[in-house]
């Protein structure tokens, strides 16, 4: 498992960015090691972990101490890029490169960003001789990084115009910076919006069953000094008929070529409740999200996560002991239910066919 | 505050009735106290309080020891009849138990139950000389009990003829026994169709904040030998769209003349959810939740409970310090969207105007 917590003592682990943004994860050079923040420790207390090993990578997406789809896709670059020094001892190390990548693909199987970003560093892998693996991937893991933080700008920018001054807008789960690499993909347009003085006002679903609204989302935001208002998921509708949302803005774990979304559970029933109440559901994610290889979202591979997440709360027992319980982690939204997909090349509109695959020629 | 427990060793503190459901609240004779299961340590553990004033009695209705409509509406009576012993001492006892019903009314605002059974034991009380108050109010207390027990046996023999055998069904909140002096609303249809022998499945909403799901719904229908699959709110669409649900069947705590029904918060959304996907939303609810006063929905107060029940559980906080939180207990569901109100005297299907008044004059 990874070290439970790097002191913040140390100046080269500092967890936090530009305009009070969290830093969700990075590379420090001089440890050699990947750092990232324990996102199931938030609100409560920020603690940076540090991952040695692809194995301690993989074990932090698979407990969501890292989660959000592009972030865990930055994780698993990083992962692999560790990895490569492993493999270096092995008879074959390409083969056991292979090996440690489809490890981390298992973590979660419903982001596509995860193997998009695997494959990215394999395919650089089969040109790069054994010796220089480690650098060469740790470079790639780098750029994976970097892109990623750039497209959260794009996100940001291209979003924002969606965004009056004044405007009241509505969240589900945490696509925020603590789901990327940088300032996140449905917030990124909340947080430029806001740089650029227009008032908002957020209502943040806090997300059952792991509360990634409440807990990280909120915190996010507060930090940002975005005013927001937290709310049970199931209160979503009562605030669309009386709060006056002007637009609902959700990330994506993994776009279909047609435009349907795969996104945290619940995102296809609040898309359901936006369009009864004439309110825009807009998706924010960047490219690494669409999976043109599948024609629509009932191909998605849906997470069922352990029902513990669903019987507990903060450790202590809410259901019966031997209750029955379902946790798919992500449900599905049908593309007619989206008004727009914001990506770092563009906006797509419907008929999001067309829209994403020329977005995706780019 | 009312004694925390009296001991189950005591015979005449029996929490559960037959086929095994809970016994929500009782007047002990012996004791000369209202008993009741305190639903704020369900299910983890069954207590039995005991109020032995009317102040208890309003405090605990505050605390959620006891909820569910027609059940504090029973709470409510018996509380009153307490008060009528504490009136006796007055310079103008029924003055007195004027003042002691404002006290109790004021603990929920949103039921109507409530009012409607404090208004009934002040008629009875108005005709009543000073020094038969008690015992005259103790016995109207019972009858209001005694008619809630039928009424859920006649909503349960009713509604079951909504449910077929091999039925997988839907429910938000607790509006079971726990919510009554008997079987309960929603479920007892569900009760009672599962006793004749129909197989049936139930998704169990947790209903946030309180749990109310996951806490008591969960443990009825365990008890009862149910079988039901536990899920967090915002799972309710992808269940609705992959589930194979054929109802969903809520509560009520007021309904106004046109059939729009305040309930839980959560059920507006649900009612919209299962509109979009076919599936018929039924309320059961006694006459006593029919507001004919009230035009329609708009004019029903919506209590805004304190936001630590969003922001905490178990005393662990799940939010930032300073979450600014909004926590309505309830919501509105407009007419259109409901199916049929099932209460005890028939069955009514919109026009809910004419058909809820036709009910509320037999």
């Amino acid at each position: 498992m990874a070290q439970p917590s790097a002191s913040l003592a140390d100046e080269t682990v500092q967890p936090f960015a530009a305009e009070g943004l969290p830093r969700t994860l990075w590379w420090d050079d001089g440890a050699g090691v990947l750092r990232m923040i324990d996102q199931t420790r938030l609100p409560g207390e920020v603690a940076v972990l540090s991952c040695a090993t692809s194995a301690e990578v993989g074990e932090a997406i698979r407990r969501l101490q890292v989660r959000g789809a592009p972030a865990i896709g930055v994780a698993a670059a990083y992962g692999l890029a560790l990895g490569a020094r492993e493999a270096a001892a092995a008879d074959d190390p390409h083969a056991r490169l292979r090996e440690i990548a489809a490890q981390l693909r298992a973590t979660r199987p419903t982001a596509v960003n995860l193997g998009w970003a695997l494959d990215r560093l394999l395919a650089v892998a089969i040109e790069t001789p054994v010796d220089e693996l480690p650098a060469r991937l740790l470079t790639e893991a780098q750029a994976v990084a970097d892109e990623d933080a750039a497209a959260c700008r794009s996100m940001g920018r291209l979003g924002a115009e969606l965004i009056a001054d004044g405007d009241t807008l509505l969240t589900h789960c945490n696509a925020g910076a603590l789901a990327t690499a940088g300032m996140g993909t449905a917030l990124a347009p909340i947080f430029t919006a806001h740089q650029a003085g227009k008032r908002l006002h957020v209502y943040v679903d806090e997300t059952r069953p792991v509360l990634q609204g409440a807990r990280l989302t909120a915190w996010e935001l507060g930090r940002a000094g975005v005013p927001y208002t937290l709310i049970a998921d199931n209160m979503a509708a009562h605030f669309l008929r009386r709060g006056g949302i002007r637009g609902v803005f959700v990330g994506a774990d993994r776009i279909a070529a047609n435009g349907d979304v795969a996104n945290k559970i619940g995102t296809y029933g609040l898309a359901i409740l936006a369009r009864e109440h004439g309110v825009p559901l807009y998706v924010v994610a960047p490219r690494s999200t669409v999976d043109l290889a599948l024609p629509d979202g009932d191909a998605i591979p849906i997470e069922e996560r352990n029902g513990d997440e669903v019987t507990t709360l903060a450790g202590r027992r809410i259901a019966p002991e031997d209750a029955r319980v379902a946790n798919p982690a992500f449900d599905v939204t049908p593309a007619r239910y989206v008004a727009a997909i914001v990506t770092e090349a563009g906006m797509a509109r419907p008929p999001f066919d067309v829209a994403l695959a020329e977005l995706m020629r780019d």
